[in-house]
C-alpha cells in the first residue's frame, strides 16, 4: 500500500530539473502580448482617453479601450455554477471600464509586438479623469456621504446566524463575558507564478485559453458567460502552475485574453502581469474587523460566542460576501457545544479587489475567535490549552448550524500532543512572573475547517482510467495539481485500490477542458476529500473490468480474482498468479475477437463534508524595547483524518504556518487613504518572511478515520495557516499582558501597543 | 438527419484561412534541429566514419552514428501489434546503420541549433564504405548469386492460396485462356506535408513525440518497441495532418527523436524531411510483376483467374508481404464464381524501401487482373462491360476464400449506370473500325476491395462523448482525421444517433496517446466502418444517460422520452419538449444532489468486414505518333454502401482518381539500375499531374445498404485509385488494338509498344 507512505511525487523530476513547462514556456509563431491602461487614480470616471499617440507606435497592432468591449457585466469569482439564485456570484465587471474604482483599474489594453512595446505604448495612451471621493475602509464606505462604487451601492451584502440555543440566554447566564474588536490586514498570495494567460483560435468558432489557473472548468465557463458564447466553444488549458494559494482561484486575465483573440483574428495573445500589477490587480485577502464575545463559566464552560465581522472586498466583489459567510460556517464545528452568533457584512471600497485566499475567510474569523477565546479564558483564570479542550468537538458531537454529528474530531489529541510538544506545562511555570524588558511566553489557538464546500457548492470530481498495455495506467482527473502534491495523492489511491504499484500509474496532470473529466478545480482544501470517491470508484470499475475480462480470458470466475503488485492473482491465494496485469492488456487490446481497451470513467458528487481541526502551540520571546519578537517553537498539531503522504502533508503545514508567520508578524498592504494608492506594491517593500524570518516550524498529526472519506482522509491543504496568528497573539499577551489585537503585529504596531499599556 | 448530406466539414474553416496547425507549426523554448547524414551508396558497408569536423561546427550539439544506437532491430509497420506470430511486422532496422541498403540509408545524425546549421554539419560528416553489388529489381536480388541485403536473404515471404475449387480442372476445361505479365511502377505518394516530427520529454521518464502520423497509438507502441522502453511511458501527438496516403502509416522519424531527446537531455528535438529526402527515404509504393492467367467459357462464364506476384519491397521490410497478402485477399469478393489462385513473392533490394500506399497492393493486383479479364474477354469475343457483370460479385454470393456471404454488392448497378453515363453502346458503334493516327477507345475496369482489415488484424476503434453544459457534446476518437474528413463523418453519425444537430458536436480533432481512446488509425479505409460502431454505441450510451437524468429529474419513465432538435421531448409526441438538452446538462452538473457529468466511454471491436465495389469507364484518344493520351471522359461509379457526405466522397473519389491518372500516365520513380540510385528524387523530375494533366473527373454512386455496418457504409478512401489505370490499359487497347501491359504508360512506353506493334 502506498497511502500512508511518502513515495516521490509525480512532478518532483520535472519540477526540480527545470523541465516542467509552465503557461510561459510555451510559445506561438506570431504570438501577439498586451499590456493594460490601469488608472492612474482610485476612484472617478474618464472623462477623455487619447489612443492615437500609442496606435501609431512600432509594434502596435491594436488597442481597445472601455468603449470596445462587450457591455455584459460579469462575475469573477472561481465557484461552481449555482442553481440557487441566492449563490450567484456578483456580476459587476466589464472587461475595461470607464468608471474606474481603484488605482490601477484597467481602462484600455494594448496589443503589440513584444511585451515591451506593449508597455511603453500603454504608457503613452492619455487618460484623462472627473475624480470621486476615494474611500478606503468601512468607516469611509459606510459612512452616508460615501460615493457609490457600484451601481447598487457599497453593501455587497450582509447576514446573520445564531446557532445551538439562545444567545441573549446564554451571555446573560455566564459567570464571565468579554468583547474585543480584532483587525486582519490585506495581505497578498505572492505566489512564484504571476498571472499569465493566453489565447488563440483554431477556428472562428473555438477559443483556446492556456492559462495559469486552478479552476479550469470555471475559467472556461466564466469566459463564456463574460464573451456571451456557448461554454462548449472554449477550451481552457492548464499547464503546470507556480502557486495559488487562492489567487488563481478567481477569473483575472482569460475573459481579457479570450476577447483579444477574437478581435485580432484569432492570433496568439498573450498577458503576462507583472509583479507589481500582480500585487494590486488581481486580487488579495479581505481584511476584517471581528468584533467578538466570549461568555463562559467560572468551570470553563463556553456558553457563546459571538463574533460580527466587517469585511472589505475592495473595488469588486470577486468571492465577495462568500469569504466572511464561509469563515463563519466553518468554525462552527470547533465549539459546538456552545452558542455561536456570526453576523457579517461585506462593502465595497476603492482598494485592491480581495478574493479567495488560502483558507477563505477563516484566518480572519479564528483570529476575532481564538483572541477572543483565550481573553475569557484568563478572565475566568483557566489555563488556555484545559480551557480549550474542556469545550472542543468531540466525536459526534452535533454542529450547530448544520445539525449534522461530527463524525471524526481529534482535536482533543491534538491539544494535548501540542502541549506534550512545546513542553507547555513545566514552561508556563517556568515563564510565570517574568520582569525585565525580554520576556517568553506561550500561546495556544485551535481551528475547524471543511473539507469542500458542500453544501454551499455542488461538489463533483471525475476521474478516467486507461489501462495501457505495459500494464500500466493513466489516470485523467479535473482536479487541479497546483503544487500541493494532489497528482501524487490520487495516483496513490488509484494504485492502492486497483492493487498495481504506485510508478504504474501515469497522472496527466494537464488539465485540457475538452478532454478532462469535470471537476471544478483546486479551492476549499476540497480535492483529497472529494476528488477521492472518484478515483476509488473509477479504481474499482476498471478493476472489475479486468478481472471480468481475465474471466472472459481463463473461465475463471471473477470474485475468485483479485489484483496484486500488478498481477491478477487467485483472491484466496495472492502468490498464484494467473496472469500479469500487461499479460491481460496485450490480450484485451489485441485479440481480434474479444475484449477492448479497459477504461473506467466517472463523474462523482460529493453529498458530505468533514470538519477538520488543529491547534497552533508556540513559545516566543518579546523584546519589549526593540518591539521584536523572535518565535523560539512553533508546532502545529492537525487532526486531517488519514494522512495520505506524510511528507507531502508536513510540507503543506510548513508552508501555511509560513504564510502565517509573515501575516501575523510583518505583512500587510498599505494603502494611502486619501488617495488609495497602494504603498508597497513590490517583494522589497512589502515584506514577506524569507528563511532567517522563520522559525523552525514544528508538525504533527493526530490521525483520525473520517468514515466519509474514501481513504479516511479530511483536509489539509489551507488549515495549517489558520491558527498561528492567534497563537502568536496569545503568547505575547502571555509574555507582555499586552493584548495586540491586530495584525501584523509588526514593530510599529507593538510600539504603539507596549506605549498603551506603559511598557514603554 | 445529418448522415447524406454535406453539412461544412469540421476542419473547413481552420484549414482555408491558415488557422489549422501542423506540427510544424508548433514551436518550443530552446528547440533543436536533426539532419540525416545519408549513405551515397546503395549497397555496402561503413568502413570509416569521421564526425570530428561537423562536431566542432558552429551550432552542432550533438553527432550520433550507428555505433551510438540502440542494438534493437524494429519494425516500423503501421500494423496493430499482432498476438499471432505469423502476422508480426519484420523487425529489420535499426535506427542509424552500418550496413546501408539503400542509396539514401541512414548512418548518422547531426543535432543543431537550427535546420541549417545541422544540414551543413551532416555534410561534414565523412563517411568511406565498402561497396556490395547493387540489385535494384526482382531478377539480380532473386539471382543466386545475389549479395544479402538482410541476415535471412532477400526472398521476406512468399504464400499462395486457391480458392473456389480446383484450378487445373478450370482452367482446362474452358474455352478459351490468355496468360500475360503486367508492371507496375514504384510511385511515391507526394503528400504536401512532407515528414516531419518532434520530440522532447517533461521529466526522465516520459517521451512525448509530436508528430504528423496516420497512426499515433501505433506510433507509441513502435517507439516504446525501438526504444525498449514501457510503452505507457511513450505520448504520441498527432495535430492536422498535410496528407499521408499510407505513407504515414509507418513510422519513420519518430524512434529516431525519441531516441534524440532521451539522449539529450528531453530538450526538443524537431526533424523534418525536406522533399528530396521524403521522395526515397519514407516510403514508395511497391512495384510488381503481375504474371496472370484467366479462363473463360465462350458464353462469357469466367471459370479461373491466375495471379502470381512478386512485389519489390526496396531496402526494407516495413510492410512487405501484407502488400500483396491483403491486394490478393480483397480481390477476392470481385468475381466470387471463378476458381481463383492468387501467389505472391516479396523480395527486399536495393532501392528505397516501399510501405503502405493507398489501397494497398489492390491496384497492382488490380492492374493484372482487370488486364487478364479484358484480355479473355475479347479473345471469346465478348462485350467487356457485359463480360464483367456477367461475373461479378452479386449480393449473398460466397467470397471463395473467406466462405463468408457478401451481403451488399452493388457492381452489377455500378457498370450499367458507368456504361450509360459513357454513353457505352452508342460510342462503341461509333469507335469502331477506326483508321488514322488518332483513335479514340473506351475502357472498364473492376475492382473490390475490404473495409478495415479484419480478419487479417484486430479492429479495435473508441469513442468518448462528454455532454456540455450548453448541450453540444464534444467528442474524442482515436481514429485520424489526416484530410479525409473523417471528423466530419463521425459528427455527423453522433448528431443522428444523438438528436442534436450537427453543430452542436464538437470533434477533437488532435489524438493524444494519453488521453485519446484507442484506435489504431487511419488506414485500409476502416475508419468510417469500424468506428461508426463505437461512435454509435457511445451515442446511443450518452442518450441512455440523458433520458435516465431526465427521468430522475422529471420521474417521467425514460421510455417514453426521446432526443430530438436538441431537446429532450416525449417519444409520442416530438414536438412536446420536456427540456433543452443544455437545461439537463446544467442540472446534471450543478444539481448538488443528483447528476454528475454525462459521458459515454466505447471501445469496439469490429469482427466483420465488407466488400465495397466500384468501376471506371474511360473514353479516350490516343494520339499513335505523338504517343499521347487525351482522356475525353471518365468515369468512376462506387459501390460504397450508404454514402455519409456526398460532397466529401465526392471528393475521395476525385483525389483518387486523379492520383490513378498519374500512376497510370506519368508517375514512375526511376532507378539507375547500376548504383541504384534515384534519377527523380524531386517534383520537377518526378511527375505528378496538376491541373492541366487531369481530364474532368466523373464520380456517381450506387448506394447500396451494408447491413454489419452501422449506418450502412463501407470504405470509399482508397478505393477510387485501384481501377482507373486497367480501364485506361484497356480504352487504349481498344482504341489501338495494342495492349500496354506496364504503368505509367508515358509516351515513352508507348512509343516502344506501338513501334512493336508496327503502328510506328
Amino acid at each position: 500500500m502506498t497511502v500512508g507512505t511518502s513515495p516521490i511525487r509525480k512532478d518532483a523530476v520535472a519540477k526540480v530539473t527545470g523541465k516542467a513547462r509552465y503557461t510561459d514556456d510555451f510559445t506561438m509563431p506570431g504570438m501577439l502580448h498586451a499590456a493594460y491602461v490601469r488608472s492612474t487614480i482610485a476612484h472617478g470616471t474618464v472623462s477623455r482617453i487619447d489612443t492615437s499617440a500609442a496606435r501609431s507606435m512600432d509594434g502596435v497592432e491594436a488597442v481597445f479601450t472601455f468603449e470596445d468591449v462587450p457591455d455584459t457585466l460579469f462575475a469573477t469569482a472561481g465557484h461552481p455554477h449555482s442553481l440557487d439564485p441566492d449563490h450567484v456570484d456578483v456580476a459587476d465587471r466589464l472587461l475595461l471600464t470607464k468608471h474606474v474604482r481603484y488605482h490601477g483599474d484597467e481602462v484600455a489594453i494594448v496589443v503589440a509586438s513584444s511585451k515591451l512595446a506593449a508597455k511603453e505604448a500603454a504608457r503613452a495612451v492619455v487618460v484623462e479623469y472627473d475624480e470621486l471621493p476615494v474611500c478606503v475602509d468601512a468607516a469611509s464606505a459606510l459612512a452616508d456621504e460615501a460615493p457609490s462604487i457600484h451601481a447598487d451601492g457599497n453593501v455587497i451584502k450582509s447576514h446573520e446566524f445564531i446557532a445551538g440555543g439562545d444567545l441573549n440566554t446564554a451571555v446573560d447566564g455566564a459567570d464571565a463575558v468579554i468583547s474585543g474588536q480584532y483587525h486582519t490586514p490585506v495581505v497578498q498570495h505572492c505566489h512564484m507564478e504571476n498571472h499569465i494567460a493566453y489565447a488563440y483560435m483554431d477556428d472562428f468558432e473555438h477559443i483556446v485559453v492556456v492559462t495559469s489557473t486552478q479552476i479550469p472548468h470555471i475559467c472556461r465557463r466564466v469566459v463564456g458567460q463574460a464573451l456571451d458564447m456557448p461554454w462548449g466553444n472554449v477550451r481552457v488549458i492548464k499547464p503546470y502552475i507556480g502557486g495559488g494559494f487562492g489567487n488563481k482561484q478567481d477569473v483575472v486575465l482569460e475573459p481579457m485574453v479570450a476577447f483579444l483573440t477574437t478581435r485580432l483574428d484569432g492570433r496568439p495573445i498573450k498577458l503576462e502581469l507583472d509583479r507589481e500589477e500582480c500585487m494590486t490587480s488581481t486580487r488579495t485577502r479581505h481584511s476584517a474587523i471581528l468584533d467578538c464575545r466570549a461568555a463562559a463559566d467560572e468551570d470553563g464552560t463556553l456558553k457563546a460566542v459571538d463574533v460580527a465581522m466587517t469585511s472589505n472586498t475592495g473595488a469588486y466583489a470577486s468571492h465577495g460576501h462568500s469569504i466572511p459567510s464561509a469563515g463563519g460556517a466553518k468554525s462552527c464545528n470547533l465549539y459546538p457545544r456552545s452558542v455561536i452568533r456570526f453576523s457579517a457584512l461585506t462593502h465595497y471600497s476603492n482598494i485592491p479587489a480581495a478574493g479567495a485566499m488560502r483558507a477563505y475567510g477563516s484566518p480572519q474569523v479564528i483570529f476575532g475567535l481564538e483572541c477572543a477565546l483565550e481573553d475569557i479564558a484568563r478572565k475566568i483564570g483557566m489555563d488556555s490549552v484545559d480551557f480549550r479542550i474542556k469545550n472542543v468537538a468531540r466525536k459526534m458531537d452535533i454542529n450547530p448550524l448544520s445539525n449534522k454529528p461530527i463524525r471524526s474530531a481529534g482535536i482533543v489529541e491534538c491539544l494535548e500532543k501540542g502541549r506534550e510538544l512545546i513542553q507547555w506545562d513545566e514552561k508556563k511555570r517556568r515563564f510565570a512572573n517574568q520582569e525585565g524588558p525580554v520576556r517568553r511566553g506561550l500561546g495556544v489557538a485551535c481551528f475547524s475547517y471543511g473539507s469542500g464546500t458542500y453544501p454551499v457548492c455542488v461538489e463533483i470530481a471525475g476521474c478516467r482510467l486507461i489501462l495501457n498495455q505495459d500494464g500500466s495506467v493513466h489516470m485523467q482527473v479535473g482536479a487541479t495539481e497546483i503544487g500541493q502534491g494532489s497528482d501524487t495523492a490520487f495516483a496513490q489511491m488509484a494504485a492502492d485500490t486497483l492493487g498495481i504499484s504506485y510508478d504504474k500509474v501515469h497522472v496527466v496532470t494537464t488539465q485540457d477542458t475538452d478532454v478532462s473529466p469535470f471537476d471544478t478545480g483546486a479551492y476549499a482544501s476540497r480535492q483529497t476529500y472529494v476528488v477521492a470517491p472518484a478515483v476509488k470508484k473509477a479504481a474499482l470499475e476498471l478493476k472489475t473490468s479486468v478481472l471480468e475480462y481475465v474471466r472472459e480470458m481463463t473461465g475463471k470466475e471473477t470474485a475468485s480474482l483479485d489484483i496484486v503488485d500488478n498481477n491478477v492473482v487467485a483472491a484466496n491465494q495472492p502468490d498464484c498468479v494467473i496472469a500479469s496485469l500487461a499479460d491481460v492488456a496485450i490480450d484485451a487490446y489485441y485479440h481480434k475477437q474479444r475484449g477492448g481497451q479497459l477504461t473506467a470513467d466517472v463523474s462523482h458528487k460529493t453529498r458530505t463534508n468533514a470538519p477538520s481541526f488543529g491547534c497552533t502551540f508556540v513559545d516566543l520571546e518579546v523584546d519589549v524595547p526593540m518591539c521584536k519578537i523572535h518565535i523560539h517553537q512553533i508546532f502545529n498539531v492537525h487532526d486531517a483524518g488519514q494522512i495520505i503522504h506524510p511528507l507531502l502533508a508536513e510540507g503543506q503545514v510548513h508552508g501555511g504556518m509560513g504564510m502565517a508567520v509573515g501575516m501575523a508578524l510583518f505583512e500587510e498592504l498599505l494603502v494611502n487613504p486619501d488617495n488609495g494608492r497602494v504603498l508597497n506594491n513590490n517583494l522589497l517593500d512589502y515584506k514577506i518572511p524569507t528563511f532567517v524570518d522563520i522559525p523552525d516550524l514544528g508538525c504533527s498529526f493526530v490521525e483520525t478515520m473520517e468514515p466519509t472519506a474514501a481513504y479516511g482522509n479530511k483536509s489539509l491543504g489551507e488549515p495549517p495557516i489558520i491558527s498561528p496568528g492567534p497563537a502568536i497573539r496569545n503568547a505575547i499577551l502571555d509574555a507582555t499582558g499586552v493584548a495586540v489585537n491586530r495584525m501584523p503585529m509588526s514593530p510599529k504596531v507593538l510600539f504603539t501597543h507596549f506605549h498603551d499599556a506603559g511598557l514603554l
